[in-house]
């Protein structure tokens, strides 16, 4: 069983395997992705995997066999697992408990080659329907404080497999960074009595020099104080504390603002290795007031090194109202 | 002039450089690092980088001449600018200042293929010597509130030079990470009246699981809730909260132990890329009663992926007990 510790000074968790690690042999850094002719995750490979927890499929085929267009199967390494207690405890000045939680990975296309680059709005709509299936049912399930959403493509972006996907972790804790964002939003509230979010995303519509794209509903900017080169968040116009209240005609809106700005990355940057987070409040904190869910995309295009691990306090070599102009422009 | 730009909602601080970007293709990935034929850190090269700030050299040779064994230069494309005011402002909902601070580059060695592999305890000495006197200079400037030496090592580490360095940069604002651990060791003094890192170093002495190294003054370990495989602290056993109010009778053990333990680090791991940052109080905040200060050091053996970045939430395939016991048996 995974465990979860938490570091007594800063109150970080981390999960700790205990049964991956053979040899240090083992902890190098890995290679490229694995060879394409055996993937798991292509049709026809099903009995690889775990079976599946969901999928979009034509309508005359069946569970773990070909014909499906999006697929959900449990992570094979999971992180976190599904049965049992969290059984809190304490060894002195140290606390940990069971690592219960749920590891998913949602194969966003049966098509190896795929990715963001090609896919079609209706694609990324059936995706994001997934997503969003998988967060209200795991929600339901009380041990879980935090539903953590994500994307990471390439190898350099953590991806160890080259078939897109993307993974879902629901975690029994709620995590440093989601807890931060939420506490200061709450600040933010009790000073303002306003939503800082929606603060920032009137600014931005206003002032119009980190806009990267927008429809009706959803927004593409560039954040101001931007960690990485071309980061980009996609919000909501409209407050709305988690993604799984969104409703289908969002889900519409997010897919065509997923599709335009992705793609504007992808070209500009030459298909550059990215990961994406879906940032959302916690299942059980009442923050509607205060929380605003929004997409953080980040392409890994400079090194994090010790100086960024070491302080939390990063260097971006790109204005981002430049990276705006430049994603901009391209067409 | 950088730009130091606040995240409205996590109050996450970060350098803008506006003058780097050109073009798109400037933001790749860099490649290996440069070659050793035109090294501007080797001796002899000297011209090719900013003079010098201080040097431990041979007594009969010129400051910016060969004959030095550790030299300190302001880096060449400094982060930070060591002119002017901060100048603090706000635009709407965003807050900045410019980036006003001190970045410099300790070239630990003349020998370009040196480095914690084989320097002597005496280098190593030296090496941390120029630490103490480069900290002592910067911390009596009033804009400074925190400063920060790190070390690289790799490219797979954020090192773009191959030449063994290190690196300082003093900044006006306190790093978030920095301001975190400083947050909680005083949360935990105020309900306990104890150090939290005294707390951490009398048990992990006692229990001795995972111990790496120790000797009289210093003790280095797997911290319990390690982040990364093999992440190591080294922590003064006695209670001190600034790096820079250390004698030199404790630069000698923490040489020794410096060397002991990146050597079981280099050899049981093949030589990986690695950071090391010192962790210690700010410049102008009294914490002498509950903050100690510590180096910590990360091997870089796997990819920190949007899991990590989205939730600051980290998944560590080996057992801090089972790195440490790898390490004590690597001789």
């Amino acid at each position: 069983m995974p465990q979860l510790r938490k570091d007594p000074v800063t109150k970080r968790w981390v999960i700790i395997l205990h049964e991956q690690a053979k040899s240090p042999a083992d902890f190098q850094i890995p290679q490229t992705p694995r060879q394409s002719n055996k993937c798991p995750f292509c049709p026809g490979h099903e009995d690889m995997a775990p079976p599946e927890v969901m999928s979009y499929r034509a309508p005359d085929t069946l569970p773990n066999q070909p014909g499906w267009e999006v697929r959900v199967i449990p992570n094979k390494f999971p992180a976190l697992q599904i049965e049992g207690d969290l059984d809190r405890t304490g060894i002195g000045v140290y606390d940990m408990m069971n690592g219960v939680g749920a590891h998913e990975v949602i194969i966003e296309s049966p098509d190896h080659e795929a990715g963001f680059h090609n896919y079609s709005v209706e694609q990324i709509y059936r995706i994001l329907r997934t997503y969003t299936d998988r967060y209200r049912d795991l929600r339901r399930d009380r041990r879980f404080r935090y539903i953590l959403i994500f994307k990471n493509n390439g190898s350099a972006a953590g991806a160890s497999l080259d078939h897109p996907h993307s993974q879902l972790i629901a975690t029994p804790i709620i995590p440093k960074r989601a807890m931060e964002e939420v506490e200061g939003a709450k600040r933010y509230y009790y000073y303002k009595e306003r939503c800082v979010f929606c603060d920032i995303i009137r600014q931005e519509l206003s002032s119009g020099e980190r806009i990267i794209h927008e429809n009706e509903q959803f927004v593409a900017f560039a954040p101001f104080a931007s960690r990485f080169p071309f980061e980009t968040w996609i919000a909501p116009k409209d407050h709305k504390d988690s993604f799984g209240d969104i409703d289908n005609s969002e889900i519409e809106g997010l897919a065509g603002i997923m599709q335009a700005t992705l793609q504007k990355l992808i070209k500009t940057l030459h298909n550059p290795p990215f990961n994406y987070v879906i940032h959302t409040s916690p299942c059980d904190e009442h923050c509607s007031d205060y929380f605003h869910w929004h997409i953080e995309i980040m392409p890994r295009l400079t090194k994090v090194a010790g100086f960024e691990w070491g302080s939390g306090f990063y260097i971006n070599p790109v204005a981002p109202e430049r990276a705006a102009r430049f994603l901009i422009n391209q067409e």
